[in-house]
């Protein structure tokens, strides 16, 4: 039986097949996300997988659903796996938020789900690191955020040589529409344009322009300015203060897909340009009114960060350490009547916080020590009566005879 | 908007409301179980929360689909979201069981699904810490499988006071079964009937056992003998030898409902009757061969806890910490001119490991230090210059003034 597709299995390492995907290296990326997050005083937060389908759709328009892992449950309810985080924080937050000083600093690292038919061998699901300040409309804030954002790629030794952090504003690009003569109810159609330039032939975007009344010439000369706005410039400083002021440019082609974007946008990019983004988000300070309907109003901005790029990413840079099992101490049971007590020494060093193994059922004494030596243990120990253990260092082959209740002492 | 009925949002402690539940004790019972697993070497892995519908029918039978979160994909597909592990997890381990020396230990933390649609109120989605021993007959495996799970319990700080695992055994059933006359074709039958005896009126069992040729004297008497198999013996001699024999006894009136499983079954229990079943598990020998066609046949067993009633049983203990967030440092900003030198001092403390949080904005200073009171912050750190910090433990309240690059050193 197969699982579906466009899922993943993900198996303990060593990986038996290319198609699965790696347990250890997705634990491993989730505990620097959390650490990192806490680092910035950021607390977790989750919601369920399954939405209400209007939660996304109120978000983002009817035309959303192609996209979604949506359905109908026995209960006739229109439900829709979650495709992003954010409306189900916005949803949260208008629910409880006088219970929270501002400005409110979450994480979640929920599993997004999308359906695309035609995408034959894309993933239909991922898992995003999202984080989000919510409440606090000034620039400092952004920074704080951007800040956040470097330093998780930097926690997986990632450097400025490997990544770069794409900055832009919605509001630049407001007035440069507005300045140019564009009609505002034509806005979001101009910064689709804008979005797809770089995906777009040059006639193609420049036909699309013109009929709002912009050339392609001043798009270009607008990006390659790159003036910073007073807002930009300070999150820049602020960015410069902490000493982050390299990972940082201006980049007026980032624009974001999304319409709820109401100010910032940036996008964190391999500086190699060999991979897709590997993180993105912006201000979206009009959501929360919106979920809420109208009942609560607070500006907010967020980030949202994948695994699979950034598995990627790690991969290529030799950046993913090796994943053996951890076993700190195998017990070796050579003399069956010994066992008992053996099962009693596992016991005692599991308690004391080793992680143990040993051989399930009677197994020759070179094929035990072997199996220690697959395992990488850092030692073995083995009874010699009920009351002496002899522990051998795997690493210095250094051996010691300890009594039975001194033996953890010295596993360290 | 309204979250789906049956499922939960988890908000950051102080929690809000009664109606919601805290990120903060599901992450503290993950990283228990996640510690305890590893303590006994078992790897995480994990599969898809979707599945194809026929893996749950395949192996519980179409009646189950009436429980099941099932519905058809956009491709027309039947599909279910996971209501338990073990199905997914044969698959997986059929697939490329042969990677894997045995007998294999994995762990996974899945949320797992149902839809049932008279329960009002209900949950319709947990978390289960799954562990599963596969590829090893000897009872061996089946007493260090229910050591984990008593470990696991006590992690929490649960003791031989709060809970017993109620021991007992398909095989002991099936002998009394066989011996009394039944009928083989209705043993599963007699088991349901077993497994429903507490929950049934005395006249209703013996009602539907005389069916079968049974006497509920007959078997509450095999139910009060207690008297261990063989197997059993050796499971309850390989606990005493750990010093875990006191959280063990023998009671036959634990058949479990499902019908895979084919050995020992076993339940964690509370042991002052509040609560449901905090755990349970079994041997379910054929299963793996059931899911791989024939293709791969490895004996198994293991265990499911999940996450609500062990949340209510430690909190009717007191056994949840308080979680508050988790400052290490407030740095204040009370001179504006300071405030680029204190983004770098924020930033260093950040890179060397701490939890820092500051005023994104101008504030007043006796706010921002009852805001660090609020966050219970170990430490305050203020600028006094661009070169000296001035430290104060907020437990202590001691001060002490420390150059720029070594306010990191007073922060232990």
């Amino acid at each position: 039986m197969e699982r579906l597709p466009g899922f993943r299995d993900f198996y303990p390492e060593p990986l038996p097949h290319t198609d699965t995907w790696s347990a250890d290296a997705r634990q491993f990326i989730f505990d620097r996300w959390r650490e990192t997050a806490k680092r910035y005083n950021f607390r977790e937060y989750d919601g369920p997988p399954l939405e209400p389908l209007e939660l996304f759709t109120t978000k983002s328009g009817e035309e959303i659903v192609g996209q979604l892992y949506n359905f109908t449950d026995k209960g006739e309810r229109a439900v829709s796996l979650r495709p992003e985080m954010t409306p189900t924080l916005a949803r949260m937050v208008a629910a409880h938020e006088r219970n929270y000083k501002k400005p409110i600093k979450w994480f979640a690292l929920p599993q997004l789900f999308r359906y695309e038919r035609q995408q034959k061998g894309r993933l239909r699901e991922h898992f995003q690191f999202n984080a989000d300040i919510i409440g606090e409309s000034d620039p400092a804030a952004d920074a704080e955020l951007i800040a956040l954002l470097i330093d998780t790629l930097r926690s997986f030794g990632l450097t400025e040589q490997d990544f770069v952090i794409r900055l832009s504003s919605r509001n630049a690009w407001h007035d440069f529409f507005k300045h140019g003569g564009g009609d505002m109810a034509h806005e979001y159609a101009f910064y689709q344009i804008v979005d797809k330039l770089e995906r777009t032939s040059p006639e193609e975007s420049e036909k699309k322009l013109s009929v709002l009344g912009f050339s392609i010439a001043d798009v270009n000369q607008f990006i390659e300015s790159g003036k910073p706005t007073a807002e930009l410039e300070n999150i820049l400083q602020n960015l410069a203060a902490r000493g982050l002021g390299s990972f940082v440019k201006i980049d007026y082609r980032v624009i974001r897909g999304l319409a709820y974007y109401t100010g910032v946008v940036f996008e964190a990019f391999d500086a190699r340009g060999e991979f897709r983004a590997i993180a993105g988000g912006g201000r979206y300070d009009n959501l929360v009114k919106l979920i809420s309907g109208g009942k609560v109003n607070l500006p907010a901005l967020g980030f949202g960060m994948g695994d699979v790029v950034l598995l990627e990413i790690l991969k290529s840079r030799g950046l993913l350490p090796k994943f053996d099992s951890h076993v700190d101490v195998f017990v070796l049971i050579e003399d069956e009547t010994l066992r008992a007590p053996s099962l009693k020494l596992v016991q005692d060093l599991r308690t004391a916080g080793f992680a143990v193994e040993y051989s399930l059922t009677p197994s020759k004494s070179d094929k035990q020590f072997k199996r220690a030596q697959e395992l990488k243990a850092a030692f073995t120990a083995k009874l010699e009566s009920d009351s002496y253990v002899r522990i051998r260092n795997m690493k210095s082959r250094d051996e010691i005879v300890a009594g039975f209740a001194d033996a953890a002492n010295h596993l360290r």
